[in-house]
């Protein structure tokens, strides 16, 4: 058995050579107490140098970062709608690894030292002697077979390269906790029956369906002798898996700008985020599914079983797990900002943490996390905490999704073993359509014999072209590349995002003019004007999401929160002592709230809404300028209005101004004194 | 030589033992293609439990941190002042370090599997050959020599030890940046000259005074034969260095709120900052004293030179990179705060790593890219982006200083090769006493001949008894243990930390009333107060300050911000065109500002003065009503004053509230037309 010694000496041969000279030194003299120094000083050297190396590495990518920020602030100061961030840090993270690939050449300095060495196993730690010094190695992953001698050539790219895991435990966690705290609550509950079925059934039938089309395809492939390796049905499966979570953002952000139907926006959000929670833990089941046999690729009913047990009980753990860490966030620290943030970040991120410990999926947990603290402890929170948690979550968010999708562009050039088969593209493309198509139309026309509002066909065409693939798919994809199947996944996988980014993000404009999608709702108006459709939020609503709406308004909101009624006038008169020692003293101020059902919700939908901070200001200055014709007006028909009075309002209305910051109603019939 | 393989199976002896059986099957069976389905089982298996063993230990640290805030809110809400934050997290760090020493125990169900190999270095990379797969392992250090058999016992302790390189590159840059970006910058600025002093020469001074009796304390323990291992000048020398760095946080934390003297606090604060990036500097340049001769550790003055020339090199370097791209980050991009933002994230980062990357060091770097970015571009951002900026590195720098200190009391148990010597921790204290009174006492003495504002023996005294010793120490004493003397400096500075931050940090409010320290100055109120002292600033400080305050002002500002006035004003007639093209638009409005010297220092003054959120509250009520007395007071006595007028102030008004947030001094003299 070979053991390959392999060292990184840096882009400069200068320093390499030195390094090189202290290294034949101290192989050379050999013994162990006069090298000593020589060897301390050498490992230093080279342990700077690497961390020096590192330090370049990451830097690429802020810069690359740094290079999408302003060029999407050109874009959307000039109003380019065609290219989203994503794409664009795709396309810059694209040049990067061709100049990487292609331009810089790191000079091969130092040949192989090849030793013979018994090893039996790959431990996650080793522990190597080195002349009675033991130095600590830890496992990095697994270097793809007969490139063990190449691999110095691009040592470079491998350089750039991130470990998977990555993805999942840095990146992936605030982009889904993101989704799940910035659901539009309001549409979200009322469209919530239908994006369930998009999410659930609708995965699951696209995962099946591009499973079985792919089978079809390297089925043909085998015959036709185009398959280069093992590609077996579980490996369609998981490929139907891992390419059915769906990731509009691009075509999010300009429903945003456009201010699209706001139902087809919670339509579409909604899906995605539950598609990808339900994608995770659909690929690990599949993963799960392993037939007795030793080499049975086979379909076995126990096998599938379990497989399906894994699914409820990782999916509903991790479910439960983020509930009730969400919930348990029930925080008292209105008064110190800074503790309160930080608490709410920390909760969040143990979550994660927990449900990984516990062998849930921490993404499914984070999610649910994020909706139920958007539901609950956002109430709780302090103006400020709640402008705070929202800013900070929408950078992270930002970053890490513009990181991966950068990375992503990367390596499509850095990545070393990718596997493009023409024919399991093509097949990949016509395969992810077709489950698209299963998963909407056929889901749309059950939907609609339900729903009083109908999904008509351009939004179910919209929703079709919005099923782009991102984030979750590349992560999902770039876990595991050991084997051949899976390398080809990979590849194909980079090209469905690639393609779909750029063609379904950059033609959503014209797909809305197209199928006649109206444009300009403000969501807003919509809500402020017609008090009646408010009302009907509930009333439109199946009848368990009713039961449900009712229960958590009345005895949940007021246990978990400050808002809602107080339990004292919900709960029956014979849990009266319970009651009190459980509703918060803020809880009373609510009193009235028990008949008005929905204006809490309409409150959060209003803060929802300043996520995209450009859109506020204006909002904003709309805001302020209602109030003061209303002001000005009273005031002039009162004639001289007394100091006080005057001086009391405006201080309530400036004060309203600052903490709140958008949409303000002002108490007319507020009493004046003369 | 030996090749010595080691694994760790977690806690729980059921799962281990499986791993186990399928590592034993592996081994036996030992032909390649039959077990490489079940080596892939296995080594799956493994990375899932040794991911989930690290979510564990991560979780803990966050359990800490949440822990550390509620009490920390518990102490808030019941204003005890004995306790600052960072010394509570150290307790809880103490106590959870107790327990994972002495109440866990992981089962030893492995033995070793000790094998041969011939391996001469130890490179960054190694490729491992097992059966025909390669699997690539990375350096993770050095483990101490003896030890390689008895790990195992510990591999719980070592499983929640950091690499230290944790602290240097990702810790400590935030706590930095925010220190530089919150300087107080009038005072700081008013006491420049005095920080300076105390920061070089001061730390200089302590360094070599700490250094020089430690080297007596050892030549003593030499004597006495109390010393297990080498101590050499040079180590004494670094301590010196390392524990020079000082850092009252607590302190600090304790005059914000009882709003001590701003001088005091200025003078404090600054010379934290300062001497922190000096202490790292000066540790790095005397590791790199390594005299010619092999075994000399003596001195020699060529050696002694090149040193004290690494150290301007890489100070000078550090400060210019972090300058050059703190000036650099000039944003045009107000109008998309979140943008803005990330651009500002990512800006401060790229100067850490390129700093790294140049071979300077990242936090000097950091440090004055802080200083400058918060002198100039803050200027230039939105007022949102201010705002967002303040909040998120003042939410990392809460973040990465309560892990730190709650590490540092985990790590008093879970380090391995603690060396306590009674004598040198006794010698230690001295040492560190005598230094900071060789600091302070000349020091002021010397300053208080040249300044007016003369520094009082009680404020000596304060100073002398706030030199804390904290993060920054730490950090440098952990990074590296791998010789005697080092572990030694380590032990010691870990107990000096503890002492320090908990009584005199817990001392602070009886040491102010003891030397009768002024308490409850408002510094917002003395300087709108007295104009006169405002317009003093600058003649208060030194001609060279002066003539750098005039250029900065009238030129830098202009150039590099928006704030300050237009360049066409301050520049001679005959660079008109220049002037023009590079002022920006904005600028114009500012052109009263010539003559207004100090007013911008001021404004700067109150933004940063609402880095408390807490105090923020108070001063934007205020700031509000004022603008409504004056406001009420104009209409009453023009009786009924038109729609249009008074719609317009008002919407000024609450433009300005919205956006600014803090004091808004209304322009009196507003044509009121009719």
């Amino acid at each position: 058995m070979g053991f390959t010694q392999r060292r990184f000496l840096g882009v400069k041969p200068s320093k390499a050579l030195l390094s090189l000279a202290f290294l034949l030194t101290f192989m050379l003299v050999g013994s162990q107490g006069e090298s000593n120094a020589m060897d301390n000083a050498a490992t230093e050297r080279m342990a700077e140098e690497s961390h020096r190396q590192d330090s370049a590495n990451l830097l690429i990518f802020i810069m690359l970062l740094t290079l999408t920020i302003l060029t999407i602030w050109l874009f959307k100061h000039r109003r380019f709608r065609f290219l989203h961030e994503t794409g664009l840090a795709m396309i810059y993270g694209l040049l990067v690894g061709v100049i990487l690939r292609f331009g810089v050449h790191v000079p091969q300095t130092i040949s192989d030292v090849i030793l013979t060495c018994a090893v039996n196993a790959s431990p996650a730690t080793l522990l190597v002697n080195v002349s009675g010094r033991f130095y600590e190695y830890t496992l990095k992953g697994e270097v793809s077979q007969g490139k063990g001698h190449q691999v110095q050539d691009d040592e470079m790219l491998r350089k750039v390269t991130f470990d998977p895991e990555v993805f999942f435990n840095i990146l992936l966690p605030p982009i889904i906790f993101h989704a799940g705290y910035s659901l539009k609550r309001r549409h979200f509950f009322r469209n919530i029956g239908s994006i369930l079925t998009y999410a659930f059934m609708g995965t699951v039938i696209s995962c099946f369906v591009i499973g079985l089309v792919m089978y079809g395809f390297v089925s043909f492939m085998k015959v036709v002798g185009q398959l280069g390796g093992d590609f077996y049905f579980t490996d369609c499966l998981f490929f139907g898996a891992i390419v059915s979570a769906t990731d509009p953002v691009t075509v999010l952000a300009i429903f945003n700008e456009l201010k699209v139907d706001v139902d087809l926006y919670a339509l579409l959000f909604g899906e995605s985020v539950l598609n990808d929670a339900v994608a995770i833990v659909l690929s690990s089941s599949i993963v799960a599914y392993q037939p007795e046999g030793d080499n049975s690729h086979n379909f076995e009913a126990m096998a599938m079983l379990k497989s399906f047990g894994i699914f409820l009980v990782v999916f509903s753990g991790s479910l439960a797990l983020g509930v009730a860490t969400g919930v348990m966030t029930f925080t008292k620290l209105r008064d110190f900002c800074l503790l309160e943030t930080a608490l709410f970040f920390l909760m969040s991120w143990s979550t994660f943490l927990l449900a990984e410990a516990c062998g849930f999926t921490g993404v499914v947990a984070v999610l649910f996390c994020g909706i139920t603290q958007a539901h609950y402890t956002y109430n709780n929170l302090s103006p400020e905490s709640q402008d705070r948690t929202k800013q900070l979550f929408e950078l992270l968010n930002f970053l890490a999704e513009n990181f991966i999708f950068s990375y992503m562009g990367l390596t499509l050039f850095s990545f070393q073993s990718h596997v493009f088969n023409p024919l399991f593209i093509i097949g990949a493309f016509v395969a992810v359509f077709l489950g698209r198509a299963a998963n909407i139309y056929p889901l749309s026309f059950l939907l609609n014999l339900g729903r009083k509002n109908k999904i008509g066909f351009n939004l179910q065409h919209v929703m079709m072209f919005a099923g782009l693939r991102g984030a979750m798919t590349f992560a999902l994809s770039i876990r595991d590349t050991a084997t051949y199947a899976r390398q080809m996944m990979f590849s194909t996988n980079l090209l469905i995002v690639f393609i779909t980014v750029w063609f379904c993000g950059g033609g959503t404009t014209p797909m809305l003019s197209f199928m006649r999608i109206p444009v300009g709702v403000d969501s807003d108006q919509e809500h402020s004007s017609s008090g009646s459709q408010r009302r009907s939020t509930k009333h439109e609503s199946a009848w368990p999401f009713r039961i449900w709406y009712t229960f958590d308004h009345n005895y949940l909101k007021p246990l978990l929160t400050h808002s809602g009624p107080p339990l004292t006038a919900t709960l029956p008169a014979c849990c009266g002592p319970l009651a009190r020692c459980l509703t918060s003293p803020q809880a009373y101020e609510n009193e009235g709230q028990l008949r008005d059902d929905d204006s809490e919700l309409i409150l959060n939908d209003a803060s929802v809404s300043d996520m995209y901070a450009d859109v506020t200001v204006s909002t904003d200055a709309s805001g302020s300028h209602t109030i003061n014709r209303n002001r000005s007006s009273t005031t002039s028909t009162e004639g001289g209005p007394s100091d006080g009075v005057l001086d009391h309002e405006l201080t309530l209305a400036e004060h309203e101004v600052a903490i709140r910051g958008t949409r303000l109603v002002l108490p007319m019939d507020d009493p004046v004194e003369h």
